[in-house]
């Protein structure tokens, strides 16, 4: 019996009539002949809802009752969906998080699935169900429940499709797939028919919201072939799967993302000694701070500025512990905003085409767009620039690489 | 260490002042030097909200998924009250029905507790934690969660204070407690200091909203004391606890009820067979179905009509059971409507005094109400009647009693 596990986002969900259509589209695939296992973000704005509900009781709520609300959502999610299922004759199951067999670590609102205990689902699969999986949630070895950070029902869902051994794992979402560039922004953006894991892996990082860079971590090291599709058509969608090497060989950048989602922290007149990155980037990474692109900039003799980005949520925290930090340095002082945003390209094939940097500074520089900070990797370039310039950037970079003719290079 | 568990109802958390009000009770009792367990319930019309959206999908949801969606409502309400308890500097953590070691048979949406495993319970509340506890559900032996139906949230909090060996459960409710009729109907209704369980029982069974009877039930076995009171105030409620000989001993009747939740069905000319009521009535015990009142009136030799009375909830399956075995039985027919109410009085000490009966058989007639059927016990008499007259009713047979005064007798 072939087996699939899809997914399901929020706005795929979030009403009768589409729950209606999610629930004919599972059943034909079942008619096909397939055993599947259906993962399903909270519905519309419920997140958003569930979050503003804890905002009027507390500024801070504590992160292990923040799981416990937002777990709600997801339950919501599938026991409609299996309603629906059943409606239309088709035998169906919603499962929790916890008892999809979903465990994780103790870090709440940003848990890693640890294990997937799959012996119930394959239960009910077996018994010829429509296994439909809460996604976004865990349980963790205190029996806690636990999420997994903003877009984490894919990740349950590459999970899920890694445990059970999973042809594919089918991601639905309200978009066709993968651009070379937000379609919003650049109307002759191409649709990619493949993308390698560590493509997809850096987009998603650097702004393309498509999938959580998670749930490509977990594909790529397990295997897992994903399909990004729209739940609104039957259009074929953007394989990500390892590279081959026959396949668009020619290309060497695939897309252009950017993320607006970026604050600025800039740490003032710290004096230039060794161990003074180690002592900022350490503290940040304890309390789970994700930094971005790092620069220093010298002032005058033995004096720098340090400046990097971390996402906007991140913010606050980021600026709370760098303020103690500074001050054990004896730096003048912390500054953060939130003026700018991050334009990024990215490509397997970079790392053996060298000057594909400087011309992605060049199509800025036409475009008079100045660069605050640079940060490279072998299959990717981003840079921070001014928050306002962010459209006329992407859309110079996607015409440089005439990623709209599927060219790349 | 003296320990309580304390219920609060879907209107003392219904927003985010009410929920402060609560917490800040909870945290005036810990104060005390109290361990608290909180029960509480959904908020508001979330339940509601919730059967909308069940409801825009299907009109048959399976009950398995309906226990699913529903239990999203309770555990919203404990997560946001651990946060109001934690903004207020006040240890806890919140617990779905399973994390609170409530586990129930297999019966969707009217599953009964079985066992209450305590450990982790009594884990948090020796963290010196207040433990704040999903009502209304639980989990059952295949780890599927199970609700307990409308008001099953006393139950869970009595059930909880049976295990733990609570001094009291107090249930907070958004009435003072427990009254000798309906207030809106009976303007000098009397709040009761003290009532029986065998009393509380059949008021509850019988109409009065404030406790669920499967609530007093568990507390009468147990030997819980509780206290029905207001979360809008401070004043001392209702006691619900074992007779005891020397209190108002005098009391014939405690209390005038009324249900206007009944739907009367008939099966019209069924011939007079050993075995017919069997027939019927074993058929709807089979499907959970609860019967009420039943008369069976002689209309010509050898034919009968049977009238029975269900809640207006189980009036379409009654009725379909009905039809079934009204033609095999050769009945002519089953009709159903909702034009009746039931009005009761209950008292423990009717069983030592002939003529109460008749006392308010008398009331109503001198309102020349008709009584369509009546059903007595030991400690209740009750009278079906039309719908339009049940206010008039209660109003009568108060007065007949003298209730206001604090007669009864």
């Amino acid at each position: 019996m072939r087996l699939i596990v899809q997914k399901y986002g929020g706005t795929s969900v979030a009403n009768a009539e589409r729950l209606a259509a999610v629930a004919e589209r599972i059943a034909r695939k079942r008619q096909e002949g397939f055993r599947i296992a259906a993962v399903v973000s909270a519905r519309g704005d419920m997140t958003d809802e569930l979050i503003r509900l804890a905002h009027e009781i507390t500024d801070r709520p504590p992160r292990r009752e923040m799981d416990m609300l937002l777990a709600t959502g997801e339950q919501i999610s599938v026991a409609l969906l299996a309603m629906a299922l059943d409606r239309m004759g088709v035998p169906a199951i919603s499962l929790t998080g916890a008892q999809g067999g979903i465990r994780t670590d103790q870090i709440h609102t940003k848990a890693r699935i640890r294990a997937v205990e799959t012996e119930r689902l394959r239960r009910e699969l077996e018994a010829d169900k429509v296994a439909i999986v809460a996604g976004f949630q865990g349980i963790n070895e205190v029996e806690d429940i636990t999420t997994l950070g903003r877009g984490g029902s894919d990740t349950t869902a590459v999970a899920l499709a890694a445990a059970l051994g999973a042809e594919v794992c089918e991601i639905f979402t309200d978009v066709d797939g993968v651009y070379t560039a937000d379609p919003r922004i650049v109307p002759d953006a191409r649709l990619l028919s493949r993308i390698s894991y560590a493509e997809m892996l850096e987009m998603a990082s650097l702004g393309a919201a498509v999938l959580q860079p998670r749930a490509v971590e977990v594909a790529a090291q397990h295997g897992v072939r994903i399909e990004v599709r729209s739940s609104f058509s039957h259009n074929p969608g953007t394989v990500v799967e390892d590279e081959e090497e026959s396949v668009e060989q020619d290309i060497v950048v695939v897309g252009v993302t950017h993320d607006q989602n970026v604050a600025r922290v800039i740490v003032l007149d710290v004096p230039d000694q060794p161990g003074v990155a180690y002592k900022l980037f350490s503290a940040l990474a304890e309390e789970g701070i994700n930094v971005d692109v790092i620069a220093q900039t010298n002032k005058s003799v033995g004096v720098t500025d340090v400046i990097f980005s971390v996402s906007r949520d991140d913010r606050a925290a980021a600026v709370e512990i760098v303020e103690v930090v500074a001050q054990e340095l004896g730096a003048a002082g912390v500054r953060a905003d939130e003026s700018v945003a991050k334009v990024s390209i990215v490509g397997a094939g970079m790392v053996s085409n060298p000057g594909v940097a400087a011309r992605m500074f060049g199509a800025l520089a036409r475009e008079e767009i100045n660069i605050q900070v640079i940060s490279t990797s072998e299959i990717k370039v981003s840079c921070l620039i001014e928050a306002d310039q962010v459209e006329r950037a992407v859309r110079s970079i996607h015409e440089e690489f005439r990623l709209g003719e599927g060219a790349g290079g």
